[in-house]
């Protein structure tokens, strides 16, 4: 494809995009800000960050905030798109183009998946990534990995139990995405056989040097691991009412099953939590993820400040153009018409490179 | 009870929790603020505010944020609950882990009582209370007695009068609470007998060095006030529309009133002013109810310095849990079931630690 | 008229009460802006502006805030007035009275015409009008001044076609009132006989030095143009559907036309856009848009630094009241009952100094 203006800026819309080396120098740098918060206060200092959330996530636009306030930078932003004249008539690409030359780094929530690709596609400024629909949400899992570096002192040979939705859960497919390219880890599985993880993502394991068992037991699962990594069921997922009233405290982490695991056991949770944690548990001090909370705002300070002072340039689109819709309906390319749809060609099968939808030539 | 988050912080969730001493220094902080604002730019920089607005009230959080960026500080928040993810299913004890961990300090309104000292004890920051349902609003206490300070030089020896809606009006009663801790200070209750102060606040006054006259005439009252304290009184007060018909001019200020009073009165009104004070008073130079909101951002930057500056410890809890509901449907413990109920026993009336309502023991 | 509180400050509420040499002067700081912003950063450290919207104009909103931030300064304000405190049964007088005390300058965008100029008078500090309903939108024409200033260098001896929606077109109007005041323009106006400027609008080009053409056809104007100003036509304005469908693709800017253009030509448009200019027109470097937005925050830097650096006073009114309402059921005399109507007289016609619709004196 031709130029466009998101070309020669460091965007994150997906942690694949970056290397090894500079995940590590973020989750450096990040420590480094944990250790010493003040060192960095005022180094973003005449930066401005635009947090244009189109759909409400408090939590991460919060931190995103804190973390360039810190920073000594500042933000402008929305949290309110159906309140907002942006949001009215105008395409994704004409709002991206006027606030990136407002901004100097622009993290954007969209419903829409492939959203953040194709606004880096239109920006003057780095695009992060911060959730696009039910695709990528890679600062969760660079906050998990920061985590896991302060916490556990590694990212590497680390038993993880993943508990909950497997099968939907976001950042469940980051994290495992993310910590199979260290060595030595192992993941557990734990889930119903209909909520385990999809077929793509024990692929990206076997490719890996990482291994994986699957159990639909907590309780059995827990005295093995290191890292307890718990998300939500929502009720509608389970088979029928029935199944849900049956299986749920199954998947509910309590004082009961807390006593039979290690002490050096490290329990994650991307938040918010429902039910699935007992709140007696909060006590407990391997109940890390409200410190996980804290800890994603030195990796979105790290993150900020690597791209704003180092730059370096983000490839977007590898494959090519065709004139075949994207078959998922909620890929940015079937909202937004201007944009064309862009493969990657494998055999016959074409993957989406804005939503990473798969299908077969026809 | 045990330990919790909030311990080892210094909070401001009732006016009481501080001591007279405390007052006067807030109080004379807040006045060498208003002589040389500038003398303060700066003493917050690096620090962060969160307001946290589960209710809309602009006013107040426009206050809060101004206080907050005149001292160099920096703010985030929200003001907008029902379109935050932050309210959709997340208990007020996880928001404020989380955000607590992001902000130094933390202004929050909530439409439920007792929900400040419910936050502040599982914070790990300061919680100033912004406002509990129709519980307590201590910055609009502290910015009444800034501005007396202001603009009479004392908060003794002055008589009060009072008008409007006794009964409900949170910041009369917190005013009363407040001012009868000053010697000589005369209050002129000036309402319909239905809608004066409850019996708890006569008591306050009668434990105190202060005393108090009862009127049904504004009008009869003015001559004699050093202070009016204006309130709203809402239509639905009133014991039947024929009864607000004949009664409502009684308890309007205007002109005609304005001329039966001192010069050196001083009209005070915590804002909104629905019609209860005409606009053509405004230009009296007595009037002092604008000057009072801006004396506010005072009595805020004065007490986030004091708080960050100086730290120290409120107790939150000194009673003991029972398993006894709280009988107000209102209070956080009835709202959020984590939160055992703790109450003071006096003989057997339990009064809730939260809420304060008092209920007989069964 | 008496006193009121908006007296001695310096309002932008029309661009009309600012003097030529007060206009160069601001043109000539934003073009020293946009040259080297990073000498500006600081200037106004310590200052808060307040933007206040009380309709949603994110856009508009975040390019003041931009501007104020990377001046040095802070911003308080909201956008969401149906969810505001503020909105609620308070008059818009109370309101700017107390945010007046709080920020050091205030942009305020309301839907009722001639609210800008009422919030002026009643404000303790200037008043920038970002949008009042139909009436005035007076930082956007200094955009487009600019933003010409730096892209044709110039602002005087222009052909400027102006196409769309010329009889409701705000900006239109404001525009051609404030680019008649440079010698030797040429204004070519492009759209249906039903939607050309109205007679009030070529009188104030007759009275100037410069010179106007009306046209149907944006293909046959655009080869002569130094400046296009595109503009949205809503499909309600047409005669009936089928004469919009007959004409929409006359009025929209293709790739088609811009062959037909000079080199040099200058595409302006306020946006947001909807159709009226084709995608495929943004990579055309005459396409200048984008860029015009992003002028709009060194306009706007410019103002603000000249109004709160420089002073001086803005007069509000010149003519007498009169116990006559406004003929504009959208004027803010007609919402605000405390505001007194003024009127310019000329024979026995009255214009309305708020909103300036003119009526016959009966």
């Amino acid at each position: 494809m031709g130029a466009y203006a998101g070309m020669g800026y460091k965007h994150l819309i997906d942690l694949n995009d970056f290397t090894m080396e500079e995940w590590k120098a973020i989750i450096d740098l990040a420590l480094q800000m944990h250790q010493k918060p003040k060192d960095f206060l005022g180094l973003m200092h005449g930066k401005i960050l635009g947090t244009l959330f189109y759909e409400p996530s408090t939590r991460t636009q919060m931190s995103f905030q804190t973390a360039m306030l810190r920073l000594g930078g500042q933000v402008i932003g929305f949290d309110n798109p159906q309140n907002s004249s942006v949001a009215k008539g105008e395409n994704l690409k004409d709002t991206i183009t006027i606030i990136s030359n407002y901004a100097d780094i622009i993290a954007i929530r969209h419903p829409v998946e492939g959203s953040a690709k194709a606004a880096a596609m239109h920006a003057n400024c780095p695009i992060i990534n911060a959730g696009d629909g039910g695709h990528l949400h890679p600062t969760q899992t660079l906050t998990d990995l920061v985590t896991l570096s302060i916490e556990k002192g590694r990212t590497d040979h680390l038993t993880i139990g993943l508990c909950g939705d497997l099968k939907y859960g976001r950042t469940v497919h980051s994290l495992i995405s993310a910590m199979r390219r260290f060595p030595g880890n192992r993941f557990v599985l734990i889930s119903t056989p209909e909520l385990t993880v999809p077929q793509f993502v024990k692929d990206l394991i076997q490719e890996s040097e990482c291994t994986y068992t699957e159990i639909s037991s907590l309780a059995e699962a827990i005295p093995h691991l290191d890292v307890l990594y718990m998300t939500r069921v929502q009720r509608e997922r389970f088979a029928s009412l029935k199944e849900y009233e049956r299986l749920k405290s199954v998947y509910i982490l309590d004082e009961a099953k807390m006593r039979l695991a290690r002490p050096d056991l490290c329990v994650l949770h991307p938040l918010p939590r429902v039910d699935e944690i007992e709140i007696a548990v909060d006590n407990d001090p391997r109940a890390l993820y409200f410190k996980q909370a804290s800890y994603g705002v030195y990796a979105r300070m790290a993150l900020i400040l690597k791209i704003l002072t180092e730059g370096g340039e983000t490839p977007l689109l590898s494959g090519c153009a065709l004139d075949v819709p994207c078959s998922n309906s909620n890929c940015i390319t079937r909202r937004e018409p201007y944009i064309r749809p862009y493969y990657r060609e494998n055999g016959n099968i074409l993957t989406c490179e804005f939503c990473e939808h798969q299908q077969k030539r026809s």
